[in-house]
């Protein structure tokens, strides 16, 4: 019997285990025109989040005890739609559980770049457009600038250290501990700062001793402030994210903001739907840098539809390496 | 004799009359080019207060026990330069003096607008362009916006709140009082808010039901985090000045911030001389409103050169409505 993830509680704060339930589903036959996947990859984001609060945002919340929804890969297994074939492999967003039934619009077929299916989910997909678009359109970074970006062990930093160096930035990344302060420097970063090691402001001086032109936000915080310190004239920050404020209502303390004013710096939030449209230029321009060798990617896997919500949980307690991922 | 306003001591937090010294100035004779000009009007603004601290910034700082410079207009009172003649009014960055001496090229002859000289210390000088520009050409402000405007008393707000409603836009200020807030409202204003009144997020949710498309930030803090919480989808924010934090080192505390992300918003700082290029544009666009009856000014006069730090001072304390100006 199919199983999906519902939200049986909001989560204040950090959410907890018992916010959860593993739900058996009733078995569906399917109509004219649908389509039913076998999930095979399930993922995990931190603006899922944002989803579990019950307030209008730019998307809506998830409804109490209804299966909940991300993105997943998985394999057709029986189709009632033109044009979709059982064994043909599909990207879609009815994730949080091992079988996915939908109209065919609601599945979209992998491109075929040689990667492997759960790569849309990463590097290929989401973060990796979140990444791609962040760091080149709302950044507007070029070749020469040097840039910042936090959380750069993660799925969306790691691919902007990148493809930053793969167009010709220098790059400093931030990262948590040692291991993954060496991982990023693998990547190609130029410099890595410790986060957990002491202060940000002081080590980003040290890293950028002429500053930075672009910042990559995908925490917020301190490392925002740090970034502030640090920005020159007319530096553009791309703000994708503030995993410190996620589970946490406290407010974000600011030392450096009025820089913002002298330096003439652009912040500017953005979500990576609003480039949904460039989907053909992204995939075209990644799958060379994937050719040519210029990007690797790294998961961090949980095996079964159970470890959902830990892998989930993970995401806050900088428990992955590249992309957090559930196989199913 | 001469005199001049000189920094005796860098203020520590809000400066006292003790960092001030008035001093005697040697008699100078004018040199081939050099033009001695009879002030009669002085500049004080927020900026200058930057200018005090030893820190590298987009204006250099004050040179200790040396005069201080600033907006001013006067009139010549002998010339060693040709095209320039006693009698003409200039305006000039030689302030905080009686008398300035210096080369033709440092004075400009005031524009034929048919205002008096002190408006070209304020809604037709600098933070006229202040205003204008933040609004228009950082903000992007159009026709039909909802404009929210900090310090909506001061010199720069009162002339975004006009700038703003002879445009066609809905424009909400803050101003500090009941009598500063009927001013507001009398230049135009569509809702005032007293931000001593109570909390400003929710004053603002009040006048703006349904969100703002543009924050003209003189203030920081408190305002700044109201805006963050009430902007609209694609809001922009012009960041010109933060008067909270000129004093005082506490960090700005937000609890809003990561709203940036779900609505797209863009924050940009500026300072007013990148639009300098663009003068005879504004003189010619605030010109025609000034003809039309579409702008009115309001200034807070402290006379003689004696006043000019608690003119300055005043300016931290809400001592204005309008801008403040001494006249010599």
């Amino acid at each position: 019997m199919p199983r999906a993830w519902t939200l049986v509680a909001r989560p204040q704060g950090t959410p907890r285990q018992s916010d959860f339930a593993l739900v058996d589903q009733p078995a569906t036959p399917l109509e004219d025109g649908q389509v039913r996947v076998a999930n095979r990859w399930l993922s995990v984001d931190p603006y899922m989040r944002g989803r579990m609060n019950d307030v209008k945002s730019y998307v809506p919340p998830f409804k109490l005890d209804a299966p909940m929804e991300g993105g997943a890969v998985g394999e057709v297994i029986e189709s009632r739609a033109e044009g979709i074939e059982p064994g043909q492999w599909v990207l879609h967003m009815l994730g949080w559980r091992d079988e996915a039934v939908g109209p065919a619009a609601a599945f979209t077929p992998l491109p075929d770049l040689g990667a492997p299916p759960q790569a849309f989910l990463g590097q290929l997909g989401m973060p990796g457009m979140t990444a791609y678009f962040g760091l080149l359109a709302v950044a507007e970074a070029k070749p020469g600038d040097t840039v910042f970006v936090s959380a750069a062990a993660g799925a969306v930093g790691s691919t902007v250290v990148q493809v930053a160096k793969a167009k010709g930035m220098t790059v400093i990344g931030s990262a948590g501990g040692a291991e993954k302060v060496e991982w990023v420097r693998s990547l190609g970063a130029d410099a890595v700062i410790d986060y957990k090691a002491g202060s940000i402001v002081k080590a980003l001086g040290e890293a950028a001793p002429e500053g930075i032109d672009v910042y990559f936000d995908n925490v917020g915080g301190d490392h925002l402030d740090a970034a502030l310190a640090h920005a020159r004239p007319r530096a553009r920050f791309a703000i994708c994210g503030m995993i410190d404020v996620y589970n946490d209502a406290k407010p974000t303390q600011l030392k450096y903001l009025a820089r913002l004013i002298g330096n003439r710096v652009t912040m500017r939030g953005f979500i990576v739907s609003d480039h949904m449209g460039r989907a053909a230029e992204f995939h075209r321009d990644m799958g060379a840098m994937l050719a040519d060798g210029k990007l690797r990617s790294e998961e961090t896997v949980h095996d079964g539809l159970e470890a959902m919500p830990d892998a989930f949980l993970g995401l806050f307690s900088g428990g992955n390496r590249g992309k957090m991922l559930v196989r199913v």
